[in-house]
């Protein structure tokens, strides 16, 4: 009699079914979850991780599906992570664009899975971060992670990315105020997606003036105009994915990067989870809704309600 | 022989030097601050704190100027806290916008401060809540919080606001994308600055039809137009966050925003010394280098890591 193949064993072979039970887990943050992440993590670090961040409604989506297909073509396998967001209203535009990546369900080379905000900062981008370990150990050449908005938790899950796309299109000027001001990091490689637009020159135009604004030294950030929807563009698109992935390992930043990014994700998932205490602690224990009592009544100011509510956290924690 | 004011007893008495000096220690995150924010915590509550947030290049600062007139006109003394992003780049636009609030400078009704984005997300939003309330302290009436950007950053200096206003102009898309994604929070009133613009109409009817998609219940969401370089709109702006006011004072909402806002405040100012505890300990704990180097070469899996440095910080900060 054999025995049957672990959850493990089934993802480390690229058992699709496997990966999305185990991000499922993961998810849910299930300890089986967190259990297998620490189980294939040895077998991670080879697919090369592309996120891909900017406003709603640019056409990501669209711009993955194209992307998948273009490198389903070079023979290589696909994870992709879309985060979306938690609305309180209609998800239609995100929902039109899943269902353009649908013609990819049926190719085993292609694994498609979305989260979606839980509202809690840390909680979403850990999980993010966890199913895209996955989906490297389950074997897939290339993860593209989609995130929607330009905020913090965009940023946090971007940090796990080897690469990062910002795309735009024309006519989306907050992105290009955000890039200038510094809200928005520098990308390495910046898409203007939709680009029949009679404005689309004007564009690339005024992000050229943004980044010259900032000094560069070595990578030299491309502007590439694509029409997801036509799959015109794509190519040259690959084409710089690849030329900035041989970039940073030619120069020894991927490794550099990977190591700054896996330190983010660990301070990530201890933030994440102290936080998580901290709340916890402030909803279930009534010695703490007193001393917030005290505050909303402005006899204990908030600073000093904090330390008092940490040391209890902590001597719990502690236990 | 008397003794010399303290800082707490000039500040109470709306001494503008005082409230600037209290200000700086609160930024450079000095004991004595925190110490001061404690002494005069049990005489805030009393401002109105009306925050503005939306895309970087709409006015804020031009509409915060209008508005900070209007106020001193009915004879209301005004704070302004803006919130700034830290530029990698110039911080043109910003510092125009700054010199248009100049022309309060003279009058002692009037205390204008802006805080750098010092990266650290907990570091600003919480030194910004304290700003704030040390203004309320000093007497201010109205406190109006600006910020850049529609992040998470944002959001939680949005917290400390008994009123918030999405101020957007025509053709800033990005935003009414976000919020239609559920990726923006609903404002309690709506600004579109800049409404000399040929599509401020199309741009009202969007906004419009966003704010139908959700459930609207008591407070109806008004959407003000204004051309805040001309002074136009400002008025009827007025009269709408004092209608916000009044209606969250007779529901008795204001009392619950401001717990709510409170509880974020603690859990902010909480999470934040956390996180700061934690990231020294990375940096500066051997023991930690080590085990994250062991995370580099994927012999030790992020939670696990994550796992054991928050066993030690933990010891550390209880010790």
């Amino acid at each position: 009699m054999s025995a049957d193949p672990t959850l493990a064993e089934r993802l480390l072979r690229g058992d699709k079914r496997a990966l999305a039970r185990a991000i499922t887990l993961v998810e849910d943050d299930r300890p089986e979850g967190w259990e297998l992440v620490r189980e294939v993590f040895p077998h991670t670090g080879n697919a090369a991780v592309v996120g891909f961040t900017g406003p709603p409604g640019v056409g990501k989506s669209t711009l993955l599906g194209a992307l998948t297909k273009a490198e389903r073509a070079r023979e290589r396998t696909v994870g992709v992570l879309s985060i979306d967001p938690s609305s309180p209203f209609t998800q239609g535009a995100l929902l039109g664009d899943r269902i353009r990546l649908s013609e990819h369900f049926l190719d085993s080379g292609v694994f498609i899975r979305s989260m979606a905000n839980r509202g809690a900062l840390g909680g979403l981008s850990e999980a993010a971060l966890q199913a895209a370990l996955l989906m490297d150990a389950a074997g897939r050449d290339v993860v593209l992670v989609e995130t929607v908005g330009v905020g913090q938790a965009e940023v946090d899950v971007m940090d796990h990315a080897d690469t990062i796309v910002l795309v735009l299109m024309p006519g989306s000027g907050d992105s290009i105020q955000a890039l200038k001001a510094g809200v928005m990091e520098i990308p390495d490689v910046i898409v203007v997606n939709k680009a029949d637009h009679p404005l689309t020159d004007t564009m690339v135009r005024e992000i050229r003036g943004v980044l010259s604004l900032g000094e560069q030294k070595g990578w030299r950030v491309p502007i590439v105009k694509t029409q997801a929807a036509h799959a015109i563009g794509i190519d040259e698109l690959l084409e710089q994915l690849e030329a900035h992935r041989a970039y940073i390992q030619q120069e020894g930043t991927l490794l550099e990067r990977r190591r700054r990014n896996l330190m983010n994700e660990v301070v990530a998932i201890a933030s994440s989870r102290m936080r998580r205490e901290l709340e916890a602690s402030i909803r279930e224990d009534a010695d703490v809704q007193r001393l917030l009592d005290e505050v909303c009544e402005r006899k204990l100011d908030p600073a000093s309600a904090a330390t008092q509510i940490l040391a209890r956290g902590l001597a719990r924690a502690a236990e």
